[in-house]
């Protein structure tokens, strides 16, 4: 028997940079969506305010529209008083009641608050001496005309819905959502639903891949189970290739004799595997490849590599599928190493660790050291932490970078 | 004209003491979905191992079953030779060969890999001394038969859902969304699509509410926007009451005399306003109170005090109706702030920061004192820290602690 073991390992950077330069990252589609369902898409276009924010000079409270210099020396004992009126131009003499939000008459340059008056037949008692632009949202104040209220490929949050309705608009252009085949391969997998057999297990891995997919703002598409088969794999891709924009796969990518994914896609994809065996622990045997610049990543069938091998690899891609200039980072924090842990020289580590308050600091503990393929030790960690090559672990109350990916109870 | 000003503000402690009172919590309901739909919903039943996990004691590699004890001494020079079967039962001299996830024969208690071994007719030579337990992931390993995998009120992401799947569980109970009633009030309030008069401004506090809500796993109910009048706003709170387990408005409930929603609400409630004027910034015009234990967040207008407003009341309570047992925290990191800030004695303050690091340190930039109604400050800011009611404010280069709402640039 031939030994298929790797004869050297690529470094993830200069892997990165390789699956990278063989994709053809065509310009992403862009859609137009209603702004009630754009909530986490990526922005497509500047968006630019039309109009002045205010469009016009606007009270930021309930009360009277004066002139703020007729106010000066007013006290709650020498109250200054002004005649009542309700025309749109005020001379010195008068106020006019508005409310919050309210145009403010031409004429008034403040607005003193209801508390601080008392109103009589047709005229206003006004208390307290006020300045010019006290309790005014000014023309303009919000956004110029022309202003780039939200920049292109901002991921939309509530905020920035929220902006863009101020304008007055209801539909924005956003990325489409990248089409992501997901497969599993390997004759021990069963369905969910189904009963296994002595020797056969769960099939977990597409649902973690897909719903990493869905969160980051892919669109997956399940390509089922694929046997230890070269038909049943080749046809499977096939119809991923055709139908996605990216494929993930996951199984069949060590150095065993039925570790098909690799072979089977030299076969039908063109360039084919790029990069085979990576300097990356968890997920050493993750392959990288392309057909016609349409990217495929080969993951292990290690649920804990699987998803290492995603952070590292669809995570950019998909970022970059999906319009946007940067890679979006997971929410890091510093925390304090609660022992210590070995990794090994020579690979990027993925480090899996509880991170936890006490007394103040954060504190991260490391989360099972053996059993790197456990996905239960994905549920009992909520971050991770990158050692690189050059290093052999992390010492014992070291201050660390950690990448979220799960809440930190306070 | 009767002056309708607050009399005493509420500190936030005792207002959300006495919201919560108010409130009946029923058991949140439970619904069945599929694993598939389950993403970031709250789980609302322990999930149990029902078998250990791995329900055999299975390779962890690719390579040869055998009983450790008989590879002592070996090396490459002097390899141990083993008899090659496919006999579901081992003895000392025989070795099964199996791939990653297999069963391992009885009698086996170890795997060596293939890269330690070369491969004759029918045997194979090992190159190494490997110990029991090496390269095999054990019988309940992962879990235990009857152990909790993953606990009641976790809000599932992706890795949750994996190891679900590994235990064979298509389907799982989780929390119902509670229905949340979203209303705007306002005669200056114009629905997105339509032209505004010169005086008008666009509603925007409902998609953003009814986007924060459905962040949190609520499902927000369209209210429309209720003109400054009784029967319209009563009309549709109604409604709301009919059709959601949780209303939220906004607008009309400052001191002036066109704010009208307390007003409303006294009426076609029971007991109607529990609390109205409160100790925060923003967001003090902001009223509590319930119907037959529903509860309505009534928040002002202004944008921003309605975010700041669902910050502190909405999200608590949603969390609640979720069946989660504690409020899901936004994510908190220190920061240094690079100037002072004032805030108001006797008031929780809420300042908005951008927080954004510089040769390795984290800054957080306070966003603009000035105009707390723009909508603008909170895209700028990327989150906010909370200055307790004994504080003035914040100094310059304090270390502070920021919730997160959007990400940090690396």
């Amino acid at each position: 028997m031939k030994l298929k073991g790797f004869q050297k390992l690529t470094p993830v950077d200069e892997a990165l940079q390789r699956f990278f330069a063989a994709v053809d990252f065509k310009p992403s589609k862009k859609v137009a969506v209603h702004v009630n369902s754009a909530l986490n898409r990526i922005l497509a276009e500047n968006i630019n305010a039309q109009t002045d924010v205010p469009r016009f000079n606007r009270s930021a409270v309930d009360g009277y529209a004066i002139k703020a210099k007729e106010t000066i020396g007013a006290t709650q004992f020498k109250p200054r008083v002004f005649h009542l009126t309700s025309d749109s131009y005020l001379d010195n003499a008068s106020a006019k009641q508005v409310w919050t939000g309210n145009m403010l008459p031409q004429g008034a340059d403040a607005v003193v608050m209801l508390e601080e008056t008392r109103l009589g037949a047709d005229e206003v008692e006004v208390w307290t001496q006020i300045a010019s632009g006290d309790n005014v949202s000014k023309k303009g104040e919000e956004l110029r005309k022309g202003d780039v209220a939200v920049e292109e490929s901002t991921r939309l949050k509530p905020q920035h819905l929220g902006l863009i309705a101020t304008l007055g608009i209801d539909k924005v252009t956003v990325y489409d959502k990248p089409g992501i085949g997901v497969l599993a391969t390997g004759n021990e997998l069963v369905e969910l639903g189904n009963k296994p057999r002595q020797t056969q297990i769960f099939e977990s891995n597409r649902i973690v891949l897909s719903m990493l997919c869905s969160e980051l703002g892919g669109e997956p598409l399940d390509l089922g189970i694929a046997r230890d088969d070269v038909d049943d794999i080749a046809e499977r891709l096939k119809l991923g290739l055709a139908r996605s924009d990216f494929i993930i796969t996951s199984g069949g990518t060590s150095v065993g004799g039925l570790d098909l994914v690799p072979e089977v896609v030299n076969k039908v994809a063109k360039p084919g595997i790029i990069v085979h065996g990576i300097a990356l622990r968890p997920g050493m045997p993750t392959a990288l490849a392309a057909s016609e610049g349409k990217p495929i990543l080969i993951l292990p069938g290690n649920p804990v590599a699987a998803i290492v091998g995603f952070e590292v690899f669809a995570r950019p891609l998909i970022c970059k599928m999906l319009g946007m200039k940067r890679v979006e980072p997971r929410l890091s924090l510093q925390a304090k190493m609660t022992r210590r842990v070995a990794t090994a020289l020579g690979r990027k580590n993925f480090v899996r660790v509880h991170v936890f308050r006490r007394y103040g600091q954060l504190l991260a503990e490391p989360v099972s050291a053996r059993g790197s393929g456990l996905i239960s030790t994905m549920t009992k960690a909520n971050g991770y932490v990158i050692v690189p090559e050059n290093r052999e672990g992390l010492e014992e109350e070291e201050l660390i970078s950690v990448q979220l990916f799960d809440i930190v109870e306070d």
